[in-house]
């Protein structure tokens, strides 16, 4: 079991800096007769590991044969939803002959970490009962704490046959209580187990080693039972708010359940201004870091379902804009304002380091552009703080420092765009766009069009400011120097250029010059592989050349942006970039699903909807990307399989005047259903093939606008509203 | 022998286009008892060959031992400097026993190419004992023809021994005719053997088979001698103007006279209109195409020394202005007027290819973008056509085109051009520079003054047809279209970036971001290398993060704009730089060279001036560039080693109010003597240690300012003038 830390990382030489693994206090190793048991190394009989989306506990039955015994090893486990610190495991043993079994629980310490150790001055001790193990980061000397407690469960057999007290062991980087018992044959031998994990980044008011012993202590005193019935409830009121019903299709409810248990599972614990690393907290993947995944791909589930946790995700950004400060800095020449890492740990400097990816073929690393040229990832924090405001009408993040991120978010886009005198316009060069095989291309269409809509948002900003908080403003605007470049936002927002659709066919290109690029095919260029994890991008990979791009791009520009165009621009992009994309990302399915059910491509929507919402679940992903391994969970392709379901089938757009529904649903989904918050308010959608049904909660402040394929209603608190629609005529009714 | 033609080229399939090869006017193969001679595969007891720099003659000779008999072969060949198409040999046989001799000797179409066959229908004929071979090249069905007349010379025993009437026969491409002599001991047979070679491309006035029969049948009746005397002269007439004389350095002038030597072989002819590849005549390496190394390397020489060569080499450029017109269009977007190619062939289009380096590692064609990035050729185009206004005073060029390639390449550096409105600049970005390690940079230090100075020039032309050509110019400017667009070249003019010295240490960074790289050594690099051949540039080289360059880029620039840096500027980079250059090109040393005269390194330019000029005397150069085979003669370097010579040890630099002279000879140079040409005057600038003697020419028009050490004199024609000076005190005497 690895214990991956939110927020808290370190670095150990020149290695990279990753995310820390804490001292496993789910520790436990149980022996037969002399015998220990392993379910990867013992003769295993069975073994069945069950999770239980409802309140995401995790179930193991095991059952291993030694030395002509059959012995059953359960357990059952979860992270608590109500306590955050708190681990919560039960376990048992039974056998059917009689036996001595040997129980050794506590906290292990001996991690295996990517880029490890990072904890040293590991040191054991005991109080009570129970144990402690705690050590320092190397390199800010973050101190990480564990404290255990265990204890067999009140019931049958439990106590009696304990053959001695319990035993407290410090061995080899483990504290450890050894439980001894004589199993007698078709019994049960069940104990409860409590672990907290603390660092220095929890602001708990006493010492931390008071506050995990109490934790622990509590959790006990509360029973197994106690917790659970605990955990239980708190995921049962985020399944009321979060949970979509797909009816009529088991699939794909199972994996979209399973996405969004993801999402929840990994949000980040309130007041924390954490965020979610690309590969959430599955492991030290990605150096833990924090991509424009969040802000794109997972954050709109928070925002329209758990604000929140959404308010969480933005205040990670507003807590990193030194880090974003110091890069525009650094990458410089001339840059100003703030340049978001590309791979943001906790200070928001950037993790991703210039040569990025081994080359397997000659050993060396290759130079990436991920680091210094993926500028749209401020663009990117910009409109997700403004978006924030646009649907929850709320302004205090704006207030609390997220103005000050989107000014110099656009601060720092003036500094980095050039202005073509001979065209009249401005013009973003020199950059990665979303397909990350083209590498320093001039005007990519998506990262053009989230620097003019920085831009405007700037401007909207201090607009809004302006007439609401004029005092903050002039503080504001005082506090960066930057009233004298106002004027420049506002002409760059008015004569950014971002590549039309063609004319004649519609077809937007990526950026200059792709359509000189030659076509190719997946199969054409894994054919030419002299190794079959070769990068395909980075300057001289095999894609570079060709139109083949890792992940939609433009037509993640169409999405972003979707009202601004048409559904035959859509299509014709759609179906002119579809076959050159080689989705080598987790980013890309979703995107070209959701487009797909606003062009009619409704079987394609399905098939890329399944992919992205069963990627964990089968496991259909690349693991290497050159020499490096990128295993693990995928929160963003979790993100877009809401996206799709709510966005896409159900055609929920989220504006100014409104919400629009425009359900689009695959044929073999009968109705769909999906809480939705909107301005503090709270409903629940229903959508089937020939209504909509609109269910405001009785708690609702205000009356609120819908556009139902078009048709306006209104929908007040406690009420529901049924839009009935034959084919091209739908009907009111209100109840 | 190869006989490469200048300015006829030939693609065939989809290989490289290259220059095409003339079917061999000058085989011969003698056979001795029925034993063919072979230099390479018989038994050679010596062989001896010579260049004789006074003529540009080449003469062998070659003893061979065949069955106990000693066969001695001599030949001496020569390309006439008189009559342009025409190749003039004389060879001759002789035996210490008696024996029987076969010539064969005629015209061989049997051509080895890299990417050939270039000529098909080959057709051999003969008329009046004049043989013929012709064939059309692939492509443009371009006919070469070569003639060919051969005969015993007059004198000893040269009739009486053969054996057989001459008999013309064809086989296997071949024309031949067969001689069979029976060689007398200790007697010699001389034969004499003319050949011309004919093109489409030759406005000859008559048929290409007359014009070619008549040139060798004329030349036959001038027999070997009187041609070899025309020629001699003719080459006489050359060096009387061009040569350099060093006074104590045998070396230096041998090196130096083989240099110039060699510029002058490859001279255009004169009314052709071609210009020098970069590697000359010497085969089909590089495309036979022109790079910038003719108008930054080998011009200056002609400039100063014989501008009517130099006048060719610029009607090359304006001959070719429709060429560099399709490139910038083709290359766009949004680019106009004349993006020159990087590697140039007859039409102006460009024969660089987008991967122009095949990767001996994966055995892939890298992607490099010469031929897209390299922009500063316009600008050296444009340079070396004003330069010649300067230096002659003449404005016909200009008036014939020239002007309207400076305006063109104007309108593409504008096109190409960004400003940078937050810093009120003009950007050049995303370029390669002189040193193509580093691909893609911005703002590099010597493109950015090439394309100031290019907007400067046409500026400057424009003001001067104002005063001169108001008519012409009013026509141009509406041939043109451009009118509106001269205030923008004027804004450019003044605004445009060119990175300055570093306040502190007076370094130039060499791009934006070139601080930032890491510093390496060549046997750093070196010692990382997977393959021996492997190109360190290209995106992914190994010299590409690094601060190593492959050849001189800002010492470049000092150099082209000497006047505008201080010594202390010029001593800076030199010493920052020169450690950090591999002089991976032949372009590199001589820079380096006369920089290194100008601030003080004296021991270090002579090193340099020396590698520079003995470059194809020692072959110490690369021979590969990944998989690419390079080799050849380096015309660039012949300039460098004159420009070296005049520029730097004599420091010479004509400029609007005069010539300046400050002499820095090297140590162990006694006296530097040079030709001048100046404004259509000449004269013989003779340094000393501690005088400069200036002589003009009797036939000279003009008195012309000259300053000496900084001291002003003037010289009439017919005069000399003598400056003598003790270290820092220098006195004028006239006589």
């Amino acid at each position: 079991m690895g214990v991956t830390l939110a927020g808290i990382y370190d670095q150990v030489g020149d290695a990279w800096r990753e995310p820390v693994n804490a001292p496993n206090g789910g520790y436990t190793q149980v022996s037969v007769d002399g015998v220990a048991l392993s379910a990867l190394e013992s003769d295993v009989r069975s073994h069945r590991q069950t999770l239980h989306f409802r309140e995401a506990r995790f179930e193991r039955e095991t059952v291993f044969a030694v030395n002509g015994k059959t012995l059953t090893l359960k357990s059952e486990r979860f992270l608590s939803a109500r306590t955050p610190h708190l681990g919560v495991i039960r376990f048992s043993v039974g056998c059917d002959h009689a036996a001595d079994v040997v129980i050794r629980t506590g906290i292990d310490a001996n991690i295996w970490d990517l880029n490890g150790p990072h904890l040293r001055e590991i040191a054991g001790d005991s109080r009570d009962g129970v144990l402690l193990v705690q050590g320092v980061t190397h390199e800010q000397r973050k101190r990480v704490l564990v404290a255990e407690v265990a204890a067999p469960a009140a019931g049958e057999g439990a106590d009696g046959a304990v053959r001695s007290e319990e035993e407290i062991v410090q061995e080899g980087g483990r504290m450890l209580r050894v439980v001894m018992l004589r199993a007698e044959p078709g019994k049960t031998y069940t104990f409860e187990k409590y672990f907290a994990v603390f660092t220095d980044n929890d602001r708990t008011g006493v010492p931390l080693v008071k506050a995990a012993i109490e934790t622990v202590q509590e959790a006990r005193a509360a029973g197994y039972e106690g917790c659970r019935r605990a955990h239980h409830d708190a995921w049962a009121a985020r399944w009321r708010r979060c949970d979509v019903k797909i009816d009529g299709d088991d699939e794909a409810q199972h994996a979209l359940r399973y996405s969004i248990l993801q999402l929840l599972m990994v949000a980040p614990v309130e007041g924390s201004a954490n965020s979610i690393p690309a590969r959430a907290l599955s492991g030290q993947v990605y150096k833990g870091a924090v991509f424009w995944d969040t802000e794109m791909f997972m954050y709109p589930f928070f925002l329209h379902t758990y604000p929140e946790k959404a308010v969480e995700l933005l205040r990670y950004r507003i807590r990193t804009l030194e880090g974003a400060r110091r890069k525009a800095r650094m990458e410089g020449p001339g840059y100003r304002g703030a340049f978001y890492a590309w791979e943001s740990q906790e200070t928001g400097d950037d993790a991703c380091s210039y040569f990025n990816i081994g080359d397997p073929i000659t050993g060396r690393e290759l130079r990436t552009h991920f680091r210094d040229k993926q500028v749209h990832i401020s663009g990117d924090v910009a409109i997700a703080l403004w978006r924030y405001f646009e649907v929850t009408g709320d302004d205090t993040l704006l207030r609390e420092g997220g103005a000050e991120v989107i000014l110099e978010c656009a601060r720092f886009y003036y500094s980095y765009a050039h202005f073509k005198q001979d065209r009249g316009r401005y013009e973003i060069l020199d950059v990665i766009g979303p397909d990350e095989y083209h590498e320093r291309v001039n005007n990519n269409a998506f990262t053009n069009a989230v620097v003019r809509e920085t831009f405007a948002i700037a401007n909207a900003v201090v607009a809004h400011f302006e007439r609401k908080h004029p005092a903050e403003l002039k503080a504001l605007l005082e506090k960066l120097a930057i009233a004298d470049e106002l004027p420049c936002f506002a002409d760059a927002a008015e004569r950014l250029y971002v590549p039309a659709p063609d004319e004649k066919t519609g077809v937007i290109e990526q950026f200059d010059g792709y359509w000189k690029l030659r076509d190719a095919t997946v199969e054409e260029l894994k054919a030419k592989m002299v190794h079959p994890n070769e990068y395909l991008g980075a300057g001289q990979g095999l894609a570079v050349p060709t139109k083949l791009i890792k992940q939609a791009d433009v037509v993640m520009m169409l999405n972003l942006f979707g009202s601004r165009y048409s559904a035959d621009v859509k299509k014709a992009n759609w179906h002119y970039y579809e076959p050159r994309t080689e989705h080598g990302s987790s980013l890309s399915a979703c995107a070209y699903a959701i487009v797909a059910t606003e062009c009619g491509e409704l079987d394609a929507a399905y098939r890329y909807f399944l992919k992205t919402a069963k990627i964990d679940l089968e496991g259909k992903y690349k693991i290497y990307v050159g020499t490096t391994f990128i295993g693990g969970t995928h929160p963003a392709a979790n993100g877009g399989a809401w996206m799709t379901a709510v966005f896409g089938f159900g055609g929920l757009r989220v504006e100014e005047d409104g919400i629009r529904i425009e359900p689009r649903l695959p044929e073999n989904w009968r109705r769909l259903e999906f809480g939705l918050e909107h301005r503090g308010d709270r409903f629940r959608i229903r959508l089937a093939r020939e209504a909509v049904e609109i269910a405001a909660a009785e708690e609702n402040r205000n009356e609120h606008a819908f556009f139902v394929r078009g048709e306006k209603v209104r929908c007040a608190a406690g009420k529901r509203v049924l839009v009935e629609f034959a084919i091209d005529d739908p009907s009111v009714r209100s109840k």
